[in-house]
């Protein structure tokens, strides 16, 4: 069989089994209709009911009704700051959000800027850290609504939410977190962290493609997105994605189950290990984002000299599958903006790699990438215009 | 085991083995994000435009880029109207729908209508079907958009789409038809249709929840109603929800393959047999829609002096899942706007009951029904405070 070793789970992850397992029934044979009042109908409703208390406790929210169920991570960041900035605006038209968002943010206040709103962009530092002390000075009275990201996915940088989200509550203004890339690698409780907002994407945490939340603070209005009938409490129209529900509330639990903080752990040392091996061994090269304060299965480079997707290419030659930053943005020729907000010079950004480690990532796969990859380097710069060094 | 006979079609569809199958693989193994350049993200994407290619090959599309996948046929709905009607707002602002329409299209509609845009509702008759004269009245020189769907959800009634579509391309006005209840139980070709854009729901076909596509003829443009990254061709934001994307194009494939005639008149005669039943055997009972021109599976009625839900209830304990109308509306008190655009009184319209037969409907279960259907009606009737017949 031909080696595959998987180093992107920050795009996407497989299915956990067990959430396979969960999920089964409800195509088959519990495919009742959420809204019908008839036994596999209310069946389907309670087992929906059940995941989003389940998804409430595990994130620390205060009452099941304050998850709405979407379809991914992008649903929710657009239901979140738009339902939210619509929703006040005639409290206020300011609103703030970081340079180093993911697209699915990002678009969403550009849109907003085109419709009326005005944006305010928050810097960061060479770590990809959002400044808190510039958030307290671009602060409003006219400010409704802030959204900075509980972590970053492309350099893996963790971000002051709990900080963020104290001086925001202080200041009555709300707090969107886009959690997308975070949850499931690092605690979250939505209470800790004082936030208004959070957005989930199922597919980030071993669960199913095409489902997201929401989990929206109890008092807090958001004007619906999607128009019709009156599922999640009139939030969110549509019939209820119910096998990816029961999947989304199986892949979390099993995301903090009790061996939580051993699964980090093992995951963390093994990309130590792997940054520590590129670092030492090629030339040239630099960790991104911060040297401890990141998620534990990130490990983000840039290489001088070299493109990114020719790095990309080779690895996948061997059977290696990475990235050289957000899968949303593959097939662009632009450099990340999360690199660029970092200081990174655009010439450098475009040699960025990004391996991310799962739960199936072995020692074996960190020494068979240590192995291969200075190689792949040596003889792109060997080849490569670029190469001034 | 206890008796279960499911007639609630319309409502939603058990998965079909076959399309679960075809779906498995993309959760485990074929898990790769699309976006992504190496191996298992250009298998998937590959899988994809495969996907996309079949349903457009399917519906008679000049081209697979025109089909757009979404989370469903409320977002497809969303997409459609809101994203044609901003996109061509400095054309016009007066956009057209009928007054039975599902709230998917009707509450998008009545948003537009909050927010600059001016709405006519077109009347139907007594069987529901729109009144093509009095479009032609209605049209202006700055309507840029008509929505009327395919086949009522409610009542089953099949509308003049095709002489619709003829009429608004003469006069060069988009037109969108909502055929999430038609698809897969009527044949569906957007040329012959002459439809601008066309919303599907993969669960009403045996297909999983969570996933539709909206139909875009080329040179439509849409406003896209989520923000992020360039998925679908930049009009739809989103990591793609392959196991739900390749599961929608077999199931679609599968409702209309080499039998479809067959397994249609199988369907339509069990329906007739039901309402022949029914109307001969129940006193005060009406059959609601058109008589002949209605959805293959659909048999729906109005009983003099019974609530609806009393009926449903009743059916319930002896195992059979029917419905009052939209399943989107079940638990509300208000009677139907469906059966009050087609002039049925508000008391008769709340003893309203829906049935609709798949493709696991045998002739024992409609016989089955029809053994128990007249002493239910005559038990509630002699309870009723509404009986004074």
């Amino acid at each position: 069989m031909k080696k595959f070793i998987y180093l992107d789970h920050a795009a996407t992850t497989p299915v956990h089994p067990e959430v396979i397992n969960e999920m089964l029934p409800y195509f088959t044979q519990k495919y009742g209709n959420p809204s019908s009042i008839y036994s596999i109908g209310r069946e389907a409703h309670t087992s929906i009911e059940n995941a989003r208390e389940k998804i409430a406790r595990i994130l620390g929210a205060s009452n099941s009704n304050e998850i709405i169920f979407t379809s991914g991570g992008t649903e929710s960041d657009n239901l979140a700051i738009k339902g939210i900035a619509e929703a006040y605006k005639d409290k206020g038209k300011h609103i703030i959000t970081s340079s180093i968002e993911h697209h699915a943010v990002m678009h969403t206040f550009e849109y907003l800027q085109k419709n009326g709103f005005e944006v305010t962009y928050l810097p960061v530092d060479k770590y990809g850290i959002v400044d808190i002390e510039q958030l307290k000075k671009y602060l409003r009275d006219d400010t409704t609504l802030v959204s900075v990201m509980t972590a970053n996915n492309e350099a893996g940088t963790i971000e002051p939410i709990k900080d963020i989200g104290k001086l925001l509550k202080e200041k009555n203004i709300f707090f969107h977190t886009d959690a997308v890339q975070a949850a499931g690698s690092i605690p979250i409780n939505v209470t800790d962290l004082s936030v208004s907002a959070l957005s989930l994407s199922a597919h980030k945490f071993y669960g199913p493609k095409g489902i997201g939340a929401l989990y929206l603070r109890r008092g807090v209005n958001v004007i619906p997105q999607n128009q019709g009938g009156a599922q999640e409490r009139g939030k969110r129209a549509g019939t209820e994605n119910t096998p990816g529900i029961i999947g989304m509330a199986k892949a979390l639990e099993l995301a903090y189950d009790e061996n939580f903080e051993e699964k980090k752990q093992r995951i963390m040392n093994l990309r130590t290990k792997l940054i520590e091996g590129v670092l030492s061994s090629i030339d040239k090269s630099h960790l991104t984002g911060h040297p401890e304060n990141r998620l534990p299965n990130n490990a983000s480079f840039v290489f001088e000299y070299v493109e990114g997707e020719s790095i990309l290419l080779n690895l996948d030659l061997l059977g290696i599958a990475a990235s050289s930053g957000s899968a949303c943005t593959s097939g662009s020729l632009e450099p990340s903006h999360v690199l660029k907000a970092m200081g990174i010079p655009v010439e450098m950004a475009h040699g960025s790699l990004r391996m991310t480690l799962g739960t199936g990532t072995t020692e074996e796969d960190i020494d068979y990438v240590l192995e291969h990859l200075p190689a792949i380097i040596k003889k792109l710069r060997a080849m490569s215009p670029l190469n001034r060094g």
